[in-house]
C-alpha cells in the first residue's frame, strides 16, 4: 500500500476569529468522514524559528492511497462545499503533495 | 511522546542537476546519522494537480521529539555545514515546524 500526502499551508484573514478558524479545523477534519480515499487528517500551528515560513501560520496534512484518491477528493461535493468556505478565509495558500520516501543508507 | 513534524518546500535552482540533487537528498536524509534530536526523514516530490504549490517541486520532511530538537538540530554544526550547500542550491526555501494533532469527532 501506497501513501502520497496532501500538505495545505494556510494563512487565515486577520478578521476570521479563533472560533471560526476552530470550526473550518473541525470542518476539514470531517470530509474523512465523507471521501472514502481520505485516510486521515491531522493539522497543527507553525511553531518554526527559522524564519521561513513565509507568514503561513496552519499545517494541515491528509493522506491518501493513491494519487488517484487525491483526484476523487477535490472533485468531491463534500470538498468542493467545504474549499469554498474555507479558501474564502484565507489570506494565503499553498498545496503540495507527494509520496513520502525514505533514502537507503 | 510528542512529534513534530519540520517540513521544507524546495525549488532547485534550474543549473542544478539530477546528479547533484539526488546527492544533497543523500546529504539531507545522512543527517538522521549525525543529529540526535532528528528521529527521521523522508521526501517526494511534489505531484499536486491543484496548481496551488507555488512553483515548489521538492517535499522534505523530518521528525523530532520536541521543538527544542529542532533548535538542537538547527545549530548543530553537520545542519549548518549541509545547510550552507543545500541552500546555496535552491531558488525558493519555505520551512514550517508543527505538532501534528488529531480533530476529535
Amino acid at each position: 500500500m501506497g501513501e502520497v500526502k496532501h500538505i495545505l499551508l494556510a494563512k487565515f484573514k486577520d478578521d476570521v476569529s479563533q472560533e471560526q478558524i476552530d470550526l473550518l479545523i473541525k470542518g476539514y477534519a470531517n470530509l474523512v468522514n465523507h471521501v472514502e480515499p481520505m485516510k486521515s487528517f491531522r493539522w497543527g500551528k507553525d511553531v518554526s524559528v527559522e524564519n521561513l515560513h513565509q507568514g503561513f501560520t496552519h499545517v494541515f496534512e491528509s493522506s491518501f492511497e493513491t494519487t488517484e484518491g487525491i483526484a476523487t477528493y477535490i472533485s468531491h461535493p463534500a470538498h468542493v462545499e467545504f474549499a469554498d468556505s474555507f479558501l474564502a478565509q484565507l489570506d494565503k495558500v499553498l498545496v503540495v503533495d507527494y509520496k513520502p520516501t525514505a533514502v537507503e543508507p
